[in-house]
């Protein structure tokens, strides 16, 4: 009988344990990011005359508000693993960023990382404010699709360089919480 | 005492058991959709004359990089249950798109899906690229209200026609993977 | 021996409680807010003159669709806790919206609320439409950073005043379902 009790208890916490474990194939890791990935992000804003290597463009007008609010600019920029500009790119940033404050340069981005290299296929969503007067600023990852299928996490910028108002980078800390897979 | 050990043990696993399951009534399911909903997106675009008929109108202009790169689209778009324009319309599709490639046409999508049909009341928060070179494109849905109450999940976009530059057509394939609602 | 059950039993239940505990840090509660914060959101448009009081600028033109359908409008807006415009800004809300029906207005909205209070520090993102005719509308919380790390949730709009084309209050009523910290 009490083989019976210990082993009875045995299978039942056993059951219980794959329930929970299969129900929770999604991995939350509030600690630690289940994936991080570092890149660079290089924005040349067309200025009128270097058509083959701009890789975004203005496309409303400054307000009279000041510091560029209302500039909307759309973009297609290379991501690298390091903060050389002609390094091959292992991904594209597709989406948009506008200035929306009066009396300091801040920045708002919504845009899709792209992968599609040896090591990942796939999207991530980002969208969120850029107070480029602050050393770090976080992001939110939203979504995310193939190898990134429904990811959720945080990206931190940091400035790494600008040249004048046409060559900025960007070093985008990428990590995220919540891995379908890992 | 041996009775006493199975009850409290018995008792004690459903207790735990109930907490986990009400803990989760979330419920996530990596490997099939728990709900799944095909619709078709026709977008109309303003050509200058069709005011009656437009579903969408330009915003911004094209620039200079080609591709129609910079150009941004504003559509409250019908959505059916087949590929006919004139069925009748299951939802809205509020949102934009803009075009950010110089050597191919490929855009990207921010949108809303409004329901307020018998079958479903609230909305599906949607953004992600949409490389039209491909076949089939994912997006995230990235949020919901309503009878989508925190949903999240993919939608595929797959090209189901187009005509010119003034009419075309997405089958739109949404997977939510994450339901409080089912 | 029956101790031994007993004292195993209760261990293993221990350890699994423990383990599915600390799996799910994040709270899931779809019944009631993990969190909850009713705010007031302040637009004054751009009106040409006041660039001292403005908040917001028109980036694009209406269409001829109407209603103002395609005017977008970019914005750093304050938000109170109450209804007063001159109350202490306990965030700000930065982002875009655009109106996008022909028949009636209709706005959608992507933005960000930056918390720098003594109360609350990081930041929360949020998309969604806003069918102004609806007395209250529901938008999706699709993340958040900083005390509202990897949030989700809804955030509800009620018009609050509009005093003709330059002025309008919103009152956001925030509820987070998913919380990482409490």
């Amino acid at each position: 009988m009490i083989q019976f009790v210990k082993k009875s208890c045995y299978i039942l916490l056993f059951i219980l344990t794959i329930s929970c474990v299969s129900i929770l194939s999604k991995t939350l890791k509030p600690d630690e990011p289940c994936k991080r990935i570092i890149l660079y992000y290089h924005d040349i804003l067309f200025n009128g005359t270097d058509l083959a290597n701009a890789t975004s463009a203005k496309v409303t007008n400054d307000t009279q508000l000041g510091s560029h609010f209302g500039m909307m600019v759309i973009f297609d920029d290379p991501m690298t693993e390091d903060g050389h500009l002609l390094s091959p790119p292992v991904a594209r940033a597709q989406g948009f960023y506008f200035y929306d404050k009066k009396d300091t340069f801040n920045a708002w981005f919504a845009y899709t990382l792209i992968f599609n290299s040896s090591e990942y296929k796939g999207t991530l969503n980002i969208m969120g404010a850029d107070p480029l007067a602050e050393k770090t600023r976080d992001l939110s990852v939203v979504g995310g699709t193939g190898d990134f299928f429904m990811a959720r996490g945080i990206v931190t910028f940091r400035t790494d360089d600008f040249q004048g108002d046409f060559y900025f980078r960007l070093q985008m800390d990428i990590k995220l919480y919540e891995c379908y897979k890992t």
